[in-house]
């Protein structure tokens, strides 16, 4: 019996990349990168190369349901886990593991977002592997620490200890503490340390292993969960969950677990990973033009005009002149043009045009 | 008899508010100030305030007949001349002298550009009406001349010499000169100066008056029309304009008899106007908002934005950040972003999106 399993999170909204995202069909559904495939659909693709398909499961929000049906048609109907609220990451990754240990108890697990961005698939997959070595020998909680390449303020990052000595491997650590996303000269020194890694949000354990650090630490959480071992994969499944997720907190993996646990270590890499959570770095990770320009649209002309992202569709005939560090991005008949450097306002932009709009799907 | 006619000249092409005009409907036909009435509607409303409805001509390309129709259901059939080709203003008088003078050969004609906004419509239909006046009396050709309010160099200029003693007006003046368009400092020596207005291309005569121009300066374009004097007004027009045009010169009013004629007076005026030729134009005839935006849109959000001229759909959600002095306007599925400076590039951007699509229509 093959005990990995891949547990996919695909729950967020990702309004940050509005007008392209957006509540009722946001980041990870989108072909934001242009490459013929979803992040979804890359994310599943990168797994299913080495984790049987029917050991993968998605997790995301009741609305999607059809979304992640159309877009990875490859899952049956009790692959796709359907959360009526959001309630962050823990409640999500309880309600997986309790779900995988019906089926199988002895299952190790890789938990990962839909989302983000690999671009050394080889690489990550040789890590991914080593990890999961290393947590079906070890009672650990494994995460993924990205070798940063400059000092990002974005990510949070993971602060690593002493190396730890496991089959020859020289990128696994003990994990000293996890840290909020930094300002510019913390992020600095953390860069210059190098003592500190990109958390990635993905993380590798055994079932054994996170239902005991559950128990441990986010008892209420788990408990709730573990009263519905002999609902899952029945028709009560649906009203069971709808249920333990209206008395469930709501609370990070990381905050809830992660920080707190003793057992918990780092495999340190560099995969080429992006969490794409921004327009800007959907920039950095794609090739310029000779003006700086990372365009998507077959019908967009330029004049003195560099540095920018604009996205359009391919019908769309644009005419952009006199633009420096734009983004320019158009969906569902919203067009946004917003500096770069001022994309952190996007948010607000949603709720404004919402309001405008009187329309809780912009 | 009513003597008075209008001819309205309604061929231009108008590619410099691209997109939003095109050759397919250029200005003349788009309600570019967002009133509820084309621009070619709102001359004609103007003119049909004095004029018989009967006695109002228009004069356009044959491709933009059914436009005329439809914007101008009050136009008979044969108040309607078709052009074959573009042939610039003379031709297009000549046709409309001609055919006029086969119903009234004692007609006193305005020809006036169908595509300009005039803002102060009592004070231009005063204006007029005086200088019909004027004209029914003189074998004079009468061209208004507008008092400048800047030293505008997208115009040409006429410089008047004496003052003509008629009626007790005081603001009608023998022709010096015409100009053409002036670099910015001779414009700024022509507003100081007092003689110098700006040339509007509303011109009033009789059809005696310039039927005798025509013969004197142009002779070989007029003898072409005056051969069709039985066939305007026959099934055979069609035929007969066609071949005309074919045969004819393409020439301006103003160079061929204009510059060149001795009668030529000006009524000099000031009616708030504008041959909104240009984005800029545009921008400068429209109340700001407080950021000293022009906004066209129902759903346009604007963010640190200024100086800006926009123009997109009612339906269209846009969200606009950190621009300053640009045109964004959007028209069948084509979007332009420029500087508002930089807008003698548009006939380039045209021509540009022409070869892209390998569309004429662009």
């Amino acid at each position: 019996m093959e005990n990995n399993y891949c547990v996919i999170m695909a729950g967020g909204v990702g309004s940050r990349f509005w007008p392209l995202s957006r509540q009722a069909k946001p980041k990870q559904f989108l072909d934001i990168l242009g490459t013929g495939r979803t992040l979804i659909q890359q994310t599943f693709d990168r797994f299913s190369k080495f984790i049987p398909v029917e050991n993968i499961l998605v997790v995301t929000s009741a609305r999607y349901n059809e979304l992640v049906q159309e877009q990875l048609p490859e899952l049956k109907e009790d692959q796709i886990l359907l959360e009526p609220f959001r309630r962050n990451t823990a409640p999500c990754v309880a309600y997986a593991s309790y779900k995988i240990k019906t089926r199988n108890p002895d299952a190790n697990l890789i938990v990962a977002p839909a989302d983000h961005l690999i671009i050394k698939e080889e690489e990550f997959i040789r890590q991914i592997k080593n990890g999961l070595d290393f947590i079906a020998n070890n009672d650990t909680l494994l995460t993924l620490g990205i070798k940063p390449s400059r000092p990002e303020t974005g990510y949070g990052y993971i602060q690593v200890k002493e190396k730890e000595d496991y089959n020859g491997l020289d990128n696994l650590y003990k994990v000293k503490t996890f840290t909020e996303k930094p300002n510019l000269e913390m992020a600095k020194v953390f860069v210059e340390s190098g003592e500190f890694f990109w958390n990635s949000g993905i993380f590798l354990w055994s079932l054994p292993a996170i239902l005991a650090a559950f128990d441990t630490y986010l008892s209420d959480v788990s408990s709730l969960f573990a009263k519905g071992l002999k609902l899952y994969n029945t028709e009560n499944e649906v009203h069971f969950i709808n249920k333990t997720y209206s008395e469930c907190q709501g609370i990070s993996i990381d905050y809830g677990i992660m920080e707190k646990a003793q057992n918990v270590f780092a495999l340190t890499a560099d995969f080429g990973w992006s969490d794409l959570g921004t327009w800007g770095s959907l920039y950095d990770n794609k090739q310029k033009d000779d003006e700086g320009n990372v365009i998507r649209g077959e019908n967009v002309l330029t004049y003195d005009t560099r540095n920018c992202i604009v996205n359009l569709s391919n019908e769309k005939v644009a005419v952009l002149q006199g633009l420096d560090g734009y983004i320019v991005a158009e969906s569902n008949d919203t067009l946004m043009i917003c500096r770069k450097e001022d994309e952190q306002q996007i948010k607000q932009f949603v709720t404004d045009v919402r309001i405008k709009k009187g329309d809780s799907l912009v």
